[in-house]
């Protein structure tokens, strides 16, 4: 007899990741298809539709060996109803997710968002496992991060915890932030602060790989940055460098209040690797105390772009251990 | 019959508060006596025993209606096994203080750390009633956090979390700090900060209440730039408020993270009241996004130095609670 698994989705807002993961929370077979973000919501659950029908083709599985699917979504949203409050780049307004996708599928849904899906993900399978207290911070156009306490996600009084992203980490000479303020984490330290940095550096240079890009394309992005400053690129080590900086010294700040076991680093600028993260912890060792610091690590992200799918999966896994174990199994 | 009672132990570098805390949290009885400081752990030993016997006189109780002792302690310690292991002010070193104390009292023990039997002390019956995510500072001398989640103090990977006190607040121009870094929240807004600030004011003034007490007295407290800055003395006012805003814009960078249902405030520094309070939360609100903040109160503690005995006691409420929801009563 086969086992039973879950079905994990990881909805962002230009692919959906659709995948089918084990109860140890390895991923067995996964989709991808584009967002109809354009078409709204309900077109969104056609395409979900399609892709789990597919999901089981050339497989042995189907329906009935499905525990239940987890959804991680880019919103603001309430949890325990299952309700999309808000998703900015979905144009959603307070939509049931979980009580459309349960009348359409049939089996339990849990829905959470997508930097808690991907710290989730993280604990379960990836570079957090085995840790109780754990951050994990998702460096992209913005940041996200999800806070796990005592094995589970932490919501905090609205859900909003773990929104790091707006946290004030220039005091002065921060560059505005669409929030309103200025010197947000989310200006000085994601993708979209490395391409600003970029092209702010390149008007002071008449030559070098950033500079021939620019000329080529007329832009720049995070992810040449990142591979020319792996390359050597002088430049673009510095721009890394800046970033791994102040990321270091926002993490101390975080550590103090809460002294996690682990802190995960992923999303696209974590793939610069070293560049990034020598100066982070150099950072982060030089604002905090070391009694503090003595049982916490900061590594990078394991799981890539599985880490959300896979931590979609668990939230029904949590469910799922949760009632074996009331049954006393 | 009279129902059983805790006794909750705050054990400071200057005084020793003992009191019998009934199952509500409420004190009944109390008593007050010096930190024998240089005589040492087994002499503070002897110390509480002299106040337990003393704080059965003149009332009903006895060691049989004793549920158990709870203890808060100005130390680093290990939570679970009972031990202190450096409690710098009292000079202990890796002393069992739980196992030590047990064996006295023959009554179950549980000891955390101050800042943490503050914290809940305020949630059980102070200003954080009811709340189960709740942030509490104590702004005295130095400033301790605690950290409450799901109605419970979070210790973290190894008991730091809430070790708030050193927080980099001040990017530029901070005050050396003795942890050997500069700006930290210790520094720039807790009662030896007022001092600090004040001292430093007096120098460019040639008139008004600062200055006459530094004329008569050679130094200026804390207490007193409070009690002049309610008074409406204007430098006391302007000390104060360049304290409210540098815990409010830290406060807000601590929403980001916990997204508490309330933070408590408590310590001699928040007996100013408005003063800090109004540029406390100008300074919150202008950091913070206001999703993030919608459900989060700031509030000045309630129980003022009463909070780590009851505190204290909530330990081992919470271990008795605990035991009788096991056992189905």
């Amino acid at each position: 007899m086969k086992p039973s698994v879950y079905i994990g989705i990881d909805l962002g807002g230009t692919s959906i990741k659709m995948g089918l993961v084990d109860q140890l929370g390895n991923i067995l077979y996964t989709l991808e298809s584009p967002t109809p973000v354009k078409a709204g919501y309900h077109q969104v659950l056609a395409v979900f539709s399609q892709m789990a029908e597919k999901l089981f083709q050339n497989n042995k599985y189907e329906w009935k060996d499905i525990i239940g699917v987890g959804a991680g979504v880019p919103a603001f949203l309430d949890q325990q109803k299952g309700i999309v409050i808000e998703a900015v780049n979905l144009s959603w307004n307070h939509v049931p997710l979980k009580e459309d996708l349960e009348r359409m599928w049939k089996v339990p849904i849990m829905v959470d968002n997508d930097a808690n899906a991907a710290a989730l993900g993280e604990m379960w399978n990836g570079a957090g496992k085995g840790a109780s207290h754990l951050i994990c911070l998702t460096l992209g156009t913005g940041i996200g991060g999800g806070v796990i306490i005592n094995g589970d996600i932490y919501h905090g009084a609205n859900g909003s915890a773990g929104e790091v992203g707006h946290m004030t980490v220039r005091h002065q000479g921060g560059r505005s932030c669409n929030c309103g303020r200025k010197g947000c984490l989310e200006t000085e330290a994601s993708a979209t602060a490395i391409v600003l940095d970029a092209l702010e550096q390149v008007k002071g240079v008449s030559s070098g790989p950033l500079k021939e890009e620019y000329d080529k394309t007329g832009t720049i992005t995070a992810k040449s940055v990142v591979q020319l400053a792996q390359q050597g690129d002088f430049l673009s080590i510095e721009i890394i460098t800046k970033v791994g900086r102040i990321l270091g010294s926002t993490l101390a700040q975080m550590c103090y209040l809460l002294n996690p076991e682990v802190i995960v680093i992923g999303g696209g600028v974590a793939l610069a690797g070293k560049v990034l993260f020598d100066p982070l912890i150099q950072a982060f060792n030089n604002a905090i105390l070391p009694r503090v610091a003595e049982n916490t690590s900061i590594i990078p992200a394991k799981l890539g772009n599985r880490a959300g799918l896979t931590g979609a999966a668990w939230l029904i896994h949590r469910k799922n251990i949760g009632s074996r174990e009331a049954k006393g199994s």
